[in-house]
């Protein structure tokens, strides 16, 4: 048996993720002080059992982070046999590597400390890998990274019309989910060859597609300031594509992203709860229970 | 005609209602400096036209309020003819009056401020009312308080499968909301009784309901720290009630009020999207479009 | 007789003003509710009083300026007989015209809504004035811009070993403070001149000066991000300066400008407490008082 | 030889330490990214140094953390000797055992993974013990609890014209406090013993003191809600003192607690600069120096 605890960047998905299959809740009490100090107490007898910490890690990541630590720690305090931790949206991924001499390598620092702390597995949702081929080379223990993209395509193909559609990614990492998303629609994909010129500014050239009278999904993993894909968008409707759709995983959408992409001409926009956001359509529930169903 | 604008917080009703009705949109281009002041920029022509702004007012009032002033301010000052602004949900409610010498009765001197940049007319949605018993007292300028109550029943009727439904409203205030949703789900309302203890302390008793093996559909204009709704979910499933249903329009859940719902039993959460939040499922597009309609 | 009333943004100088100058306070209590709200309570009486508000506009200034708003209102409803508005950092004071069409002129907006809200006077201290001359034609109202420089110089002067100093203003914009401070400091001024290459990218070419050897002070209205002082440090550094010691009224000290600067090779830094900050050194109760006198 | 990296909560500190001082500084780039993200970079050489790294964690206390987390992290990386973690603020102190079942003990964790992250040693000042007897019970790595009670007594004896002064400890565990402060001052000391009625709520009941006509100084280890020291204000002037003054060490004041310990009657308050607030008038630089003298 598995026992859900959703931490507060995750009670939303442990909730449905409880009552749509049936799993046991262990509850938790939190509250901030008005010093900036969070309370935390599990309301749940936990002792030998295997529980799942859910806390999707946007907006506030160290808050999150530290908030993860404190429950882990206690679980394993209070006799918790496994702890698995499930975080949706996974903070600090970019920061993978040193650029530059004596920056931080904030990503295998985050590693490191979530395996510290006791956690026996992890488990992540299309975490944005570059420099490492697997999620595994980041972690000791046992490591894995779900992706939403299926569940992101169907959603696609049963809530709008699409005619002549293809999917494309904006760049080359976004590759992997074209393909995935391709296969459920139906259709071709291909991306978009990006060549960033500076943090900020990005010029696109086409690999072989032809957009012209088609309808396009753009997919991508993460949408942060919302630029890359703005610029995506704007590229496909002068080439001639019809209604753009897209769809992303993480819906972070720091400062007017949302505008960004509408005003770039997007026909609308969609993402998973793995950040809750005014776009997500796609529940990730189903896609962890899937994960965990080898448990029960 | 009329062209909406979204502001950071309407943006995900803007491109909404623009979208599915069909609606011009004005751009708006806005950032955050680093020292907290905004910018903004309004990206299309206005001169001479019928401008309905959209911005709800949650989590950072005082933020969404400046933004509020700033766009109606330069609507006016581009020449736009007529500022409809559309608040859907709106801050400092509660506090319409002075309990104690020397309180700043926040609400009536946020509503002179929007005269007074210039709107014209004001729209919003389950305003809540306590003191007034109609918006129109409150302000000189035409003001509508619609509602989403029918939206959110008829999503909870299509969505759930209810055995013996009936619609219990937490309080005397809320009855006007469970009338309109019993209608809508075809089923007999009540309410509870509530005598505030103190500002945290609510102690419960019933009218005539009787709940027992009947799945309870609690419906309340605003969901903030949860205590009314957990204690009245508390208390009917002590009565016996099978499901409890919760139904808000404005899911402001401060702190842990989500987990507190789903601790005290409720089978599940829905609200709007006045306030984005991960149990929005309501889009108000559609109210606001039946209110418009007259001007197209 | 005058009172004096500190707004969450100003108690640290009301307090101070009504201790050293003997005047009468009004006390305020005030809170912030769990979904951003705030709550405010004026607790003495006013009815007839010149009361004067000090209120600045640091790091929130949408949160401090709504506050703002809320308490004139309230006074003047509670019959206070003046209002006298003290905004030591006056916010939004660089967006004071439209650079691109449909742009926002923040400043202008919240002077009128200053005005509206029942303000009979305004007071502020070092306020960035660029494309007004004089703060009375931003304002109706009777409106004074009072300077710091001369107390910061005097600071500088008494609790630093200056060898043959000079002031360096680091921009043309700079020139009048510069001044008053040498005047102080009894020594030449001069002002760099600053070309901007970007938003971000200044070089900078000097007027006359040769710092060679001597101790410099820096004097600037305003430190924000940092960058601006940065450069002039590390210019003048590169010159053959000994100490280069930095002044400013404001010490907004957005992310990490106060590290550049030090980075950049200041001796020290010093700023008034119009924005609390750990450089703030100089109190402005003073020059506050020596405004207010008049009125005794 | 040792040197001085100040983090983005200990940068006041550690330049005012280096240059009063002469210690050598490791400079440190930081800027938060629109998703929240810190980025790091340390700009100088530590291989085979032996680093003081200086973060005091007040207001985002998690934040703090997890930027001391990957500053220690990687100091250890790039090949320093020894790292001294200087946090003059020490959070979540207060949550120091289990007080109801299944509470996080978020003292015990913190400490735990200052440790794990390669710590070697600790240094506090003031930090509030309540069932420790001695920091060095809750690390394993040397840790030292410093105090700034001297510091603090010594500027109220410089600043303030006391006239038959007695310093007061507002409740028990502030006698080690008050003790070291009537030293300084030369005069007698007492406490006040606190009855908790409820979280918010305290009664006081003197033990031996009459402070009639007297000057009194107040000292505490922390001012949070100011409730206590307002308390303790309230009584001592109904008992007749003249002037209070308070001195506490870390000024957190949050909401409202400057205005409410004004409001209670309170002459003045003082703080040192481990939180940055606008009443902090002693530097710790020179208390830290003290203890890291042994290492030059």
């Amino acid at each position: 048996m598995i026992y859900i605890l959703g931490g507060s960047g995750g009670i939303h998905i442990a909730y449905k993720l409880s009552r749509d299959f049936n799993l046991p809740i262990i509850h938790l009490e939190y509250k901030t002080f008005p010093d900036g100090e969070k309370y935390l107490r599990i309301l749940d007898e936990v002792s030998e059992k295997r529980v799942i910490v859910i806390q999707s890690m946007y907006r506030n990541p160290d808050s999150h982070l530290i908030e993860y630590f404190f429950l882990v720690s206690t679980l394993k305090e209070l006799g918790a046999k496994e702890v698995i931790g499930v975080i949706p949206y996974f903070p600090y991924a970019r920061q993978d590597t040193r650029f530059n001499p004596g920056e931080v390598v904030s990503l295998e620092i985050v590693a490191k400390l979530i395996e510290k702390v006791g956690t026996d597995k992890i488990v992540t949702i299309d975490m944005h890998l570059h420099r490492y081929h697997d999620i595994q080379e980041l972690f000791k223990i046992p490591a894995k990274n779900l992706t939403a993209m299926k569940e992101l395509a169907r959603y696609i193909k049963s809530h709008y019309k699409l005619s002549n559609p293809v999917v494309i990614g904006p760049d080359e990492e976004s590759e992997q989910w074209a393909k995935v998303a391709a296969d459920v629609i139906e259709c071709n994909y291909d991306i978009l060859e990006k060549k960033r010129i500076s943090p900020e500014e990005v010029i696109l050239s086409p690999r072989e597609v032809n957009v012209k009278d088609k309808d396009v999904i753009i997919v991508d993993d993460i949408i942060s300031t919302g630029g890359t894909m703005a610029e995506a968008i704007k590229f496909l409707k002068r080439q001639g594509a019809r209604k753009v759709i897209c769809a992303c995983t993480h819906a972070i959408l720091a400062g007017d992203a949302l505008s960004k992409i509408y005003r770039a001409g997007a026909y609308d926009l969609i993402s998973t709860d793995t950040v809750p956001s005014p776009v997500s359509k796609v529940n990730v529930s189903k896609i962890l229970y899937e994960e965990f169903i080898k448990y029960l």
